[in-house]
């Protein structure tokens, strides 16, 4: 991630909020599981949710080969990835000053295939530590089918840029008086509790009991 | 929203996931405070997160006339509208089995601009009362300069679709003997205590009170 926005990423629109810390682009993309990408084909327009995960400055992404998000990727179409938490809507004394709190991170790039098989496996196993740690150990490792089928991709960290608001309303001094309640309404971001499958014949490892933190 | 899919909105990888009912659609988009926007102009492709509402069959945004979305969309250029919950991780006994449950709506086609003073303020009332049913009441509502800088805009959701997962693990026979531990990481989607801002006067009215249900 380079310091300096470029022109793509150099925000303009309530730029106090812009962020370009590799620090924070990475904690937004490690809190999450999946990214939306667009890009652009003969037919228009896409936007393509897909789970993702970070390694080092890279964000990862896989997919079956014969998926549309694979065939335009691996052509080297642009994309633009963005990752957005919300965190909390937030109420202001004047109806056009209610905001929302959230940390949205967007990178712009090309990805590429993760190529070989022992770097496709290293990037997977990356992911099911993401997803739980330690599981790896206890599943059915892909067989080489699976990986001939499966298409491992990742774009670089280069031209990135967040976004983050937090805090209270920001009103007018002119509207102070107004007596309406004023803060945030937060969301929790909460993991429920495991619900094992009716095959499901093993107690909890320990990463499943760990799910809830 | 047809029933029948288009050539763009027709559901190719894991179809049996593909939903084409309104009432899919609109649960999808009413339980979102926002939604991400893909378009494409001469610097590229872009995935913009913003807030959105839903009034009957068309999904809102707003923002303001200087930003590059409002520009954009103003001038009719195409654009793909994804709403994405994750509501859980799929832990299956092969590796590659897993997944993730989701809930997903994807919407194509171009953005009109709510025109006339009343319909953006009925509009930007919609949204409101979305975040907080019965707060225009306690706060200043937007003014003529605040509507004059801001664009409200819908898309019709006439080429829209869903695709949605429920349920545990897909595993394969073969692997039906593995001692792993298969099941749900559900996410909880839940809200957390309102939080006052330190120049908050008032006691809590009602929609606040009842944010957490």
């Amino acid at each position: 991630m380079t310091a300096a926005p470029t022109e793509r990423t150099r925000i303009r629109r309530i730029a106090n909020n812009a962020d370009y810390q590799a620090a924070t682009l990475h904690a937004i993309l490690d809190a999450a599981w999946l990214c939306h990408v667009a890009f652009h084909d003969d037919s228009g327009s896409h936007c393509i949710p897909t789970a993702c995960w970070r390694e080092g400055d890279h964000l990862y992404i896989h997919g079956s080969n014969g998926g549309r998000l694979v065939k335009l990727l691996s052509q080297g179409v642009q994309a633009c990835v963005t990752v957005t938490h919300l965190d909390g809507l937030v109420l202001a004394r004047a109806a056009f000053n209610h905001s929302m709190n959230y940390r949205s991170a967007m990178i712009y790039g090309q990805f590429e295939r993760v190529e070989g098989d022992a770097a496709k496996r290293a990037s997977m196993d990356a992911f099911m530590d993401k997803i739980s740690p330690g599981r790896a150990a206890d599943v059915r490792p892909g067989n080489d089918k699976e990986f001939a089928a499966t298409t491992v991709m990742r774009i670089a960290l280069t031209e990135a840029a967040c976004k983050v608001r937090t805090g209270g309303p920001k009103d007018d001094a002119e509207d102070m008086d107004i007596a309406a309640w004023v803060g945030e309404l937060p969301f929790a971001h909460e993991r429920a509790a495991p619900v094992p499958h009716e095959t499901c014949t093993v107690e909890q490892p320990e990463y499943v009991a760990n799910w809830r933190g």
